[in-house]
């Protein structure tokens, strides 16, 4: 375990990411100091597994720590950000979309760490191989946040806000639209009556296929093959579900003009 | 390595899935007699790997297999299907949403095996868990296919037609459409000369995620959240891109009726 020049952490969040950052950190060595957040459960389940002081009130920070890290919802960080004064120490915030000025306010140096991942709260994830896109608002937090973003993974990236909300836009068809995908194959099947675990060889080797391959080349299926008789089988299937029938339809085509 | 007590095939089709399904026969034992396909090069390349003979028109079939294996495109079938008389041989095809009845003049014992699964010709597949569906016109048939099916797969269904084109149906929407929203993620990181592999991870652990859980419970993201913010500021990135536009409204509308 190496020694961190910024090694006392305060944590404000106690949702999915902050949960799994904050036992990463801990497990490399950093001191949480204190865990927020506006619930007392949240807080200190949190703050116990990290052996940290949990707080329901951003008066009682802990104004001694060398890193804050804002992971609340995106929607909450302007709101959390309004509540704070740290002078000189590092704040950071790991929001895919939200710019690196909503933190201006607070500190003479901030920045942004985004892992791009998606959390499950019980589910632990390990950091080693998740991309972190930093991004700083002068070059000495720059350094200070790739030495530390390069303490928990071996996969980080320099980018600008502009760049990030790029990356997070792809992320959003990449994740949440396919998870999508396999929520719509799954009503199906089970209003069908059938097993869902049908689907899982074929949805993992979907996603192993293209680590080595680009996605457009290893399209299959109907609509890439123009096989109309198969595509209006199916349209008449889904006859009666208005929304499947209009997605199927306009991914088809989408599909057809790449 | 077991004895079979249909041993004898006939490969009609030099394609992916043929390809695929023709190397893990012949690596169980079974004999290949003929490889067929309309171009030269494909059944020679073929029937060369699995020790068959290579045949380019149907009138030199050989009439003493034991299974005849159809794996042609699905809009070829029935073509393939009018040129031929196998008395009562056994006569499959692999299609998922081809209906058992395509094969009714070729036989007296016909059925369908249908691999749950994505095959690129070079990418070599273990079948031994990938799902299979079988149907057959008759119970003898549908023994023999069950004891087939099995020589290849720990995985098998029996399922009718209409059972097989629901759960090809769901089989687009967890592949060929999760597989077009990463062609969109690439294709919006490209054009912002961003690289495309910052998302495999991601794509990785949303695909293993529903392995143990349901789709619709581990969906994140701006839409599930109805974070409007970042989705006016996604819809703003897309202007000048309809279609990918009008596909992020719709999932996202989809996503949140959900």
């Amino acid at each position: 375990m190496s020694t961190h020049p910024n090694k006392h952490i305060v944590l404000i969040g106690a949702g999915n990411l902050a949960s799994q950052l904050g036992i990463t950190l801990f497990e490399q060595g950093y001191q949480i100091k204190q865990v927020y957040s506006r619930t007392k459960k949240s807080a200190s389940a949190l703050a116990k597994k990290l052996k940290a002081e949990a707080i329901m009130d951003l008066k009682n920070l802990d104004l001694t720590g060398d890193i804050y890290i804002i992971a609340v919802k995106d929607d909450a960080i302007e709101q959390v950000a309004k509540q704070l004064k740290l002078k000189d120490k590092i704040v950071i915030h790991t929001s895919g979309s939200t710019s690196i000025d909503s933190l201006r306010n607070i500190s003479k140096n901030y920045g942004v760490l985004y892992p791009l991942q998606t959390f499950s709260k019980d589910k632990k994830v390990d950091f080693k191989n998740i991309p972190i896109c930093i991004e700083a608002n002068n070059k000495t937090t720059e350094n200070n946040l790739l030495q530390f973003a390069k303490s928990i993974s071996s996969n980080v990236h320099k980018v600008n806000s502009h760049q990030r909300e790029i990356i997070h836009l792809a992320a959003v068809f990449a994740c949440n639209f396919s998870n999508h995908m396999y929520t719509i194959a799954e009503a199906i099947l089970k209003e069908n009556e059938l097993n869902t675990k049908i689907l899982n060889s074929l949805i993992e080797e979907t996603a192993n296929k293209i680590k080595t391959n680009s996605p457009v080349k290893m399209q299959t299926g109907p609509a890439v093959r123009n096989d109309k008789k198969t595509m209006n089988g199916h349209i008449k299937l889904l006859s009666g579900k208005k929304e499947y029938k209009h997605l199927y339809q306009l991914i088809s085509k989408s599909i057809q003009e790449h």
